[in-house]
């Protein structure tokens, strides 16, 4: 693979083939937490390489939002998973903050209410997707019912086991209603999250986004090893693929999904919508008034 | 009133006072579009104060969003208000684009659908209230009932000039529920108006946000000015307060609401939350892990 440049000197081979979660069988064992994929530099120079990404693709996504005003129905959904501490605040914060809040659109799933786990697992999902010309983002999302809920035993075993294709029929309709999707696994070791835990409890500006369950669910992390590669060999359409984010390094993290989101709005290549009104007769309307 | 210097070397008045509607009779001619109220320095100046203002809005916006997170009930609405083109989107777009994204809420009124009528004027803006600790704009608002509904004659004069006191009631449970209201007018004469239409006429990539009905609204300025006047003058009570935005220098616009967010940000001065739970004994169960 081609490695990219802090300062884009050479061609930019695509992260989306880079980071692409191939088909068939996962192991996770096999990917690694602190790999810099496509990036060649250091922190700083990978700081100062996401912000640089900031105009081109708020570029994209104002073409992106013109075309859903002007009758488009295409929409991304960036779906961001990982065990805490992974980073999906923080890709918001940093990589999405990039862009105009206007064209994003969202939504982070807590626990399911009762009155939402009466609906069906995906009923919730569907309330939040993006509308025409928008940028969805799930912080959590549809997964955590093959995740949490299998590893621990919030339903029963058949029931879970249902969900993936239940899951693959609704990305597919998904994607046959415009809906580009971008499902992004933010992998890191549990030494990082070790690390990552205890500089909350080490700082009082943190504690809040502390949870003593988080050392309960830290106890399952082979379950949950598991439990996600399950969801990435099963749920790993050509229509909605999985990417494994090396997530270890907080910068590279940001970078990396920001740029398959840049990659992905290029792909789209929206193009800013024709006028629908006779330009020459509008000019001489305003310069009457 | 003391002047701001670009590079924070005195100190600051308080914006939210210098651009505070003073109760009684509102008239809009009174006011410079072109005025920098409370800034000292170029147009270049007022863009890098504007970043500037980043890093201190960011943290109160954490910090406020943690305290909803913990059981506080503040929140806070920002309420754009303007003609067309005079930037209610561009505000969005820089001022609260140097946010995090998570924490703001951001809704976009258009004309109301037949449904949303049916259920009365305020049933569709209390769907898009914001939540604890979250930082709600609304792009257009309930004031639409008493502005374009007034001035095209979209229902009978006895039911817009029932809203006003319907808004009133309606901002004072708000502000009893937690909402910080800051409701901004942004204010631009109609020569710059004029100059902003062209050249979105002129820019084959501003097409899309031109729409021939913004003419139409055009001829009736002095009927939307009165109708804004009637909007300020009559719900403008002490917890929900107006401010007006000289708008015609876009850089001071963008400046001067962010400033306006930050000075209340400030005034509510949100705390992190103190740990709700031991947290030696959590280190030491991390420990273990």
């Amino acid at each position: 693979m081609v490695k990219n440049r802090a300062d884009g000197s050479e061609p930019q081979a695509r992260l989306l083939d880079a980071l692409r979660v191939p088909a068939g069988a996962v192991d996770l064992s096999k990917y690694d937490t602190r790999a810099t994929t496509g990036f060649e530099g250091t922190k700083d120079d990978g700081k100062v390489a996401l912000e640089q990404l900031g105009a081109e693709v708020s570029d994209w996504q104002e073409r992106l939002f013109a075309e859903g005003r002007k009758g488009g129905d295409r929409s991304v959904l960036l779906v961001l998973q990982g065990m805490d501490t992974s980073g999906k605040g923080g890709v918001i914060r940093h990589g999405a903050g990039l862009m105009d809040p206007q064209g994003l659109r969202i939504t982070s799933f807590k626990a399911p209410t009762p009155a939402e786990k009466r609906r069906g697992f995906l009923w919730r999902i569907r309330q939040a997707l993006p509308g025409p010309g928008m940028i969805g983002i799930f912080d959590r999302s549809h997964y955590e019912d093959v995740l949490i809920a299998r590893v621990r035993n919030l339903v029963a075993p058949p029931v879970w086991n249902r969900r993936y294709e239940q899951i693959n029929e609704f990305e597919a309709e998904l994607a046959a209603s415009g809906i580009t999707l971008l499902k992004c696994f933010l992998h890191i070791s549990p030494e990082e999250q070790k690390e990552r835990l205890a500089a909350r409890l080490d700082d009082g500006t943190k504690h809040w986004k502390y949870n003593p369950g988080d050392i309960d669910e830290r106890r399952h992390w082979p379950a949950y090893a598991e439990a996600y590669e399950a969801a990435l060999e099963q749920c790993n359409g050509p229509a909605a693929p999985w990417f494994v984010i090396p997530s270890d390094r907080k910068w590279y993290r940001n970078w990396a999904v920001t740029t398959l989101l840049l990659e992905t709005l290029r792909d789209l290549d929206p193009q800013w919508p024709a006028a629908d009104f006779d330009v020459q007769a509008e000019k001489a309307r305003l310069a009457t008034t």
